[in-house]
């Protein structure tokens, strides 16, 4: 049997989670890209778990044959200078589809159940019961029918509310119906909720704006229509969220991504009114998960198999 | 065809709520019995629709045949004094279903989330990103096993919670691990999160209290165990609760009812840290569905059919 070759991790973890837990659940020898002593020569090393890169790092990889995401997006890999022509898998688990899932459908059931409202109700000791729509009376609008987007429309069907999709080219799902980018008008004037999980490329860069939201439905008894999003930052104009906010064009919006991160301290959006903010925490990889991800598509791509959820280099995703 | 029966109706709608919609949906003459100018006479008079009700109601109401509840709970009528031998059916429809599916899946995800904690971090302008264990890590124990824990069940699984069901006498439920009243203590030790949509009866009287909460699991990464009630206030020990909030026992909470509603404003439930008030409002009764229900039934009794949703006396509900 072969020695493994190793594989070079550039993902700098946060308090919460260890790089520990990956290397367990690796079998091969780990080069941590984010430690003081990085090695002189990357030769023979074959592949990568990056998030994001200095911007020369492949130049020293002369051997790699696979580069892996270590999240759902690849926006950030896809931005690196000198990107070598091989294959990009990005990370698609359970562990992050539900968790995404939980998410979406936790912010949903937010905005329909009016939690902020009962929050200050509630901060005011007032006994005071909401005209209360149900869900089916709302229809969530899902941008991004990729693995993540299909589960969240499943499960707020499952919910009660009503669900669209809309993806850049038709798809067909069962049980949903599904808009496309020459529909897209149509789609945001049956919305009340706006989900917004598309990957960051420059078609979506700055998409959700005032002219978006303008177009969205208002429910009579709901501070409607609400803004959702958990994809990238960058595809939201956050001046316009914040203005669209105080003038009432959004009822509500909750966001997990920003334009920068983590969120400036000084940004009005952290106190704006009627939103919701998570630090970027809805889908966070387990970092098992992730090593057993990448140690089977390594399986795969050595026993000559395809590999799973490669990017399109041309979309971007 | 003969004259259609009127029907008595002692419902207080709230302000959100008109008797108008529920007439509209009754296709019979209505005697509102909120109202001032009450007839001296029932006779005649075949149904009730009430939800609390005054005490020598009935002995008025000498042709009555069903009485109706306007909730899904019967209690306030089983305490009346001098209740007829006539069937008393709930009201069990699916936008009440749906409603508090929808309550209890918003709390769930609430306390897995740690929303009240991402609030406070929000207020703080605080950039940070809490361990979060995922739904799966987590067993919701439902108590009470009619249509609403049922349904309940169904999504909180859909939403990747592992999901323990318990019920006085053993139910089979597929893809639902049942427990009996002879094995709450196995219930209860793999419970993360217990959630009450039992009725009131002697039985459930003061059931939620220090000793069940004691017997809760906790998961390391959560403030949890957690207490979810929609049921009946007069079910918990609010005493208990607030003691077991302040020391630990519970992690959190999430109270729909109370023993005097509306909570009193001096309770000290309101600013219980980790706990969620709504002010009896996890399902509303549709009041058109309400209507709907009632002609749907009267029509079945007046075909000779089985009135369906009829209380047995002796279980209380």
């Amino acid at each position: 049997m072969s020695e493994k070759s190793p594989i070079l991790v550039s993902v700098q973890f946060d308090g919460n989670r260890t790089g520990e837990n990956l290397s367990n659940s690796l079998n091969r020898s780990v080069i941590d890209w984010t430690k003081a002593d990085k090695p002189t020569s990357l030769a023979g090393v074959k592949y990568a778990l990056v998030w994001k890169i200095d911007p020369d790092l492949f130049d020293r990889m002369p051997d790699l044959e696979v580069i892996f995401s270590a999240g759902a997006g690849v926006d950030k890999i896809m931005e690196a200078t000198h990107l070598p022509d091989v294959p990009i898998v990005r990370f698609v688990d359970d562990t992050l589809t539900n968790r995404m899932s939980e998410w979406v459908c936790l912010q949903c059931l937010m905005h329909l159940r009016q939690q902020r409202t009962y929050d200050q109700l509630q901060d005011n000791r007032e006994w005071k019961e909401l005209p209360q729509p149900q869900a089916s009376e709302i229809n969530v609008g899902i941008m991004g029918l990729g693995v993540l987007g299909q589960d969240a429309a499943r499960k707020l069907k499952m919910l009660g509310f009503g669900v669209r999709g809309w993806s850049r080219t038709k798809k067909s799902i069962e049980g949903l119906t599904c808009f496309d980018q020459n529909e897209t008008d149509a789609f945001l004037e049956e919305t009340d909720f706006l989900v917004g999980l598309l990957p960051l490329t420059p078609d979506t860069e700055s998409f959700f704006d005032r002219s978006v939201f303008q177009k969205l439905r208002k429910h009579a008894d709901l501070k409607s229509p609400v803004f959702i999003n958990a994809g990238r930052g960058r595809s939201q104009n956050e001046k316009d969220v914040l203005a669209c906010l105080q003038d009432g064009t959004l009822g509500g919006a909750s966001l997990d991504v920003f334009q920068t991160e983590p969120l400036p301290k000084d940004s009005e959006l952290w106190n704006a009114a009627g939103l919701i903010i998570t630090p970027h925490a809805a889908a966070t990889s387990d970092i098992s998960a992730l090593g057993r991800h990448v140690e089977k598509q390594i399986a795969r791509h050595e026993a000559g198999e395809m590999l799973e959820n490669v990017v399109d280099r041309k979309l971007g995703y």
